[in-house]
């Protein structure tokens, strides 16, 4: 009774005029965003990898430098919003109720919301998803992926898109290691299949491992946008 | 500098006629699962929660006792369902592409790929999303959404739609423990706002910790669809 077979299901897609709408209200951010030389950054994992807290992390160890902001993205509740409120950060929280994913017009209506002259950088993060969001620009320099070592080598086979199209991987939870069967060489490999040209960063937010190497990353990102 | 605003955006949903023509295409899926007398569970976890090792430890400790068919859906790569075959259960791929979620077109299709005379227990391993899979019935017995413990205790208020249809919550990675900082009276009691009836398992697949209580409740769920 052993059976294995492919079933390729081709869908007829009804998403064409809500991308087309949205890579023109894209465009608009990234022209607010060029002309005020802000570095926004569209952060995207699973739910719980990590992200509020790796922003947590970063905020408190930028915020003397660089001045920031963020966007958060949930279909519900403002605890991320409140966790980073805490930093001193200015924060705008989007609840997107039922919809998967922040679109563009979504972002230009908190920017309304958020005190942007003098911005260095702006983190978006994203609703926890690894499809939906990678198909809706925000006008943003650099989306970054995220991925817990929990979740396994064959994320980014598995769900390319986002890794495709991703300026880095940052790995979380590396503290994790020891506890687990994660093989990072393959991971990296299956990454490399889908991206070659991003950075791999390695992080932990409670050990601090990588945390100096992600934070040049920004540092970088934010020479680029600044054009300096 | 500190400032945080609720934004609440409005959307308008695009997706009621393809919800309505999907309600249609389920019910023809129930009505041929009922009329078969076959069980069928709904998988649904965010990406890297333990879907398909939990299924997999399933599989081998029922095969014996009841007879069991598989529907893995990813985006891409049939590696989950080559992880099912190893247990000599029959299974079914169906790559999405693009599409964040399994709907009951695509599955009335795998099933004409399945051998499902004489199937007790049909597991559907839905997309790794705790979004989109929600909103789409596929003519099952009950959804089950599974949870690794690594994803912190706030993901039920977080993504409430999945947690609120869910027939059971099941943690995984429960192995881990010892290495989180996870609060799981917190998280249960996040579950309870959400959802008051479903049954709450802790399960790790490694330890094989609550797979009987798991198994059980397989078992009940296959006695209520048989109607003995």
């Amino acid at each position: 009774m052993h059976k294995k077979e492919q079933v390729t299901v081709k869908t007829i897609s009804l998403k064409e005029p809500i991308l087309g709408e949205n890579i023109e209200l894209a465009n608009r951010n990234r022209q607010f965003f060029e002309s005020h030389k802000i570095c926004v950054l569209n952060i995207i994992s699973s739910p719980g990898s990590g992200k509020t807290t790796l922003l947590v992390e970063t905020l408190n160890a930028l915020k003397q430098t660089l001045c920031c902001a963020v966007i958060e993205g949930d279909q519900q509740t403002d605890n991320d919003a409140r966790r980073i409120a805490a930093t001193d950060v200015p924060v705008v929280q989007i609840n997107t109720g039922g919809t998967c994913h922040l679109d563009a017009g979504m972002i230009g209506r908190a920017m309304e919301n958020l005190p942007l002259d003098g911005i260095d950088v702006l983190f978006i993060e994203n609703v926890g998803n690894l499809i939906c969001p990678a198909e809706f620009d925000l006008g943003e320099n650099a989306k970054v992926v995220l991925m817990s070592i929990t979740e396994g080598e064959e994320k980014p086979i598995k769900y390319p898109l986002i890794f495709h199209l991703a300026k880095t991987l940052v790995l979380t939870k590396m503290d994790l290691m020891p506890h687990l069967r994660f093989d990072l060489d393959l991971c990296i490999r299956n990454f490399r299949q889908i991206n070659t040209a991003a950075e791999i960063l390695t992080t932990s937010a409670f050990t601090h491992e990588g945390l100096q190497q992600w934070l040049d990353w920004i540092f970088r990102q934010r020479k680029l946008a600044a054009g300096s």
